[in-house]
């Protein structure tokens, strides 16, 4: 299995267009919707918040796609969340989706994802006519400026795609994410939308979809906190030529499953190192579990632990946190075969204290802090290896340290 | 059922001497020794931190109290955590309890608890000076220097005692606790010593302090994070002259069940308060469950999300921030019931947000938080309440806001 990045994110894959214009419902007057088309019928799937207080968007996408329809095109405004919105915002999101399947002329289904403010109505004059809008501007040039499009609060855009050959067919997969963590000063959300022009057989792609989140998005952490509106959406269509794979254990499966790894996790990355205030970002490593659900447990657990980001933040190898991050995980195992190392520092072995050179450690934190702030890069995660047994299992999750920024953001923020 | 507070701490009840030294633990030469003595053989009852990663005290003191042995002393010390320290750490825990019952001349238990750094080994040296040293300062008055002598980075010692009358008989409670949070700078924990001179059957007596637990301390988060070393003892004796209690469901056992949780939730309260970087106490509680379990988890989900946290720190009635939180706690419940209260303000209700004061709601946190500063004060919380149904489950959980000075504290500290 071998592949490459190409340019041209959601629109690479063949068949998809997208727009993103300026509808008037952020109050900023920033671009504000989104809209990606698949030129033909698409099989979707998708992965959504797990919160029992839910967008309106997140009911319906899910119904839709569990009654199996194929999907047209996926509508995002930003701005407003729609959650906590009642009767009125539920007819909002039904009223938008039949709107863009009239401008559409289509009976295919149309998903709804939305992200803003919670607890206010989406002014449905402005979202009409921007919906009657922005048929207009699709082309297949727009996937980087879609991934524009979708941003609130995050301070750069999340997009990529990939290449491959299969049975000689030129097949793509594009995504892009917004999210400054799992969750925003506007109460706003992680949104992901992925295209793909290899055709899936439907209970298939939803598989894929959440073997590649529980690696990737459900692997994040900013502040442990999820939204109202998480959304995850994918679509693929037949535009490759390739024939429709419904086997999973096929090369053509394996590897585009693979793929969909790859580009979430990118995606994750990008926004773990967004997170709010963030000045680094944060990869844990754990080894020697008993399984690797139980291995990504611990490392989002550390991952996600108040003390080992400040401690980060501070540049202070304090190894100690990370191992009562460990123990607290909800994982059973035997502390005297616990393993740490920082970078390339090992401070703790068999479960003892090692004595180790606390300033070249503390120097990797800065280091790494320094070559991770350009352009909110991720090629300089600060990396931190739990082993926790003999174990076959493993599991890798991403984080960010705690700042004051992020206090700031939150705390300053008036509703 | 009716009690009052009294001065004097766990030396309060009768029967019970407590001493507290320097013994050259800690490097800033503060006291770092503290132990407690029944002057009869107690009962005791223990509640430990979940994490598997544990100092050597926890284990032992939990297998003490297993076989069911009586109990006559209890020794803290402060400085070191004696967690991560393998054998050596195991046998200082066990070589300390001996000489401690060779001291006291006893051969009842001896429990001990520990806090401080990480890692590092207790001195055995300096220890065994000090544990020889204290028995000779041993006094019915020293409830309240044993409180100030367990705290660490505290701002204040947390101590309460209570009297009740029964049966003709005065019988008292007693209670100090050592915590800025469930976390701390040096990784030090929540410790907590409870003791009373009525005697209780002793699957009964652990039976109390656990359900006393389940709302206290249990119930009480600064940044989430679970130490290594989080005990709570409690150990009774009969020197009230009280028969022994066996039966749950009589008054003596309704009472005294009752004061214990009572004083256990002043205690985790202003560990809540004192909560690193606090500038106010928060209160939310729950109403509307299925039962209070559930009540009780929705609550602490609220008080430990990160961005409510902040959100009260900038005097922000963010309220779909507190939506967010109890929808991603794990219980499920009809979004269309949520009901929010701040203070004496409603901002939702039915599922859908109301308009209500912002200025005047705002103006609330700030003079909770004005009010709260006042020597670490747990008598102005800021109150949310939460209804989620017509169940009759309820629930309480206690934490404080999130600050620069929680980041500043956690980061600057250096190992």
């Amino acid at each position: 299995m071998n592949w490459q990045r190409i340019d041209g994110g959601v629109t690479a894959p063949q068949g998809f267009l997208a727009a993103a214009i300026r509808a008037g419902l952020k109050p900023s007057g920033a671009t504000d919707l989104v809209l990606l088309v698949s030129e033909v019928p698409a099989t979707g799937a998708g992965v959504f918040t797990t919160s029992v207080v839910r967008a309106a968007c997140v009911d319906y996408d899910r119904e839709l796609l569990q009654r199996g329809q194929k999907i047209r095109a996926i509508l995002c405004n930003a701005g407003q969340a729609n959650a906590c919105t009642g009767a009125e915002g539920a007819q909002t999101t039904q009223v938008s989706a039949r709107l863009v399947q009239e401008v559409l002329q289509t009976e295919d289904g149309v998903l709804i994802a939305s992200t803003g403010v919670i607890g206010q109505q989406i002014d449905r004059g402005k979202l009409e006519r921007g919906i009657r809008e922005i048929v207009k501007h699709l082309s297949r040039e727009a996937g980087e400026t879609a991934a524009q499009g979708i941003i609130t609060t995050d301070l750069v855009p999340k997009t990529m795609a990939l290449e491959t050959t299969l049975q000689g067919k030129t097949v793509r997969l594009g995504g892009m994410a917004k999210g400054s963590g799992m969750i925003h000063p506007h109460m706003a959300t992680m949104l992901g939308f992925i295209t793909c022009d290899a055709s899936v057989e439907p209970s298939l792609w939803q598989t894929m979809l959440k073997a590649a989140t529980d690696r990737s998005f459900n692997q994040i952490t900013v502040d442990g906190d999820t939204s109202t509106n998480d959304s995850l959406l994918a679509l693929c269509n037949d535009r490759s030529g390739l024939p429709l794979i419904t086997e999973p254990d096929s090369a053509a499966a394996q590897t585009i499953g693979a793929m969909l790894t790859d580009l979430c996790i990118y995606l994750a990355k990008k926004i773990a190192r967004d997170g709010e205030g963030a000045t680094c970002l944060i990869e844990v490593q754990v080894y020697g579990a008993e399984n690797d659900s139980q291995a990504r447990q611990i490392a989002k657990t550390i991952g996600g632990s108040a003390l080992v980001k400040s401690a980060i933040f501070g540049r202070d190898p304090n190894w100690g946190r990370i191992a009562a991050a460990a123990g607290r995980a909800g994982v059973n195992f035997c502390q005297d075969q616990l393993r740490i190392e920082l970078g390339n520092y090992l401070l703790m072995d068999q479960g003892q204290p090692l004595p180790f050179d606390r300033s070249g450690a503390s120097n990797y934190l800065k280091l790494q802090a320094e070559a991770s702030g350009q352009a909110q890069s991720i090629d300089h995660p600060v990396v931190i290896k739990v082993t926790i047994g003999d174990g076959k299992g493993q599991g890798v999750a991403w984080g960010c340290d705690l700042t004051y920024d992020y206090v700031k953001i939150n705390a300053e923020y008036t509703t």
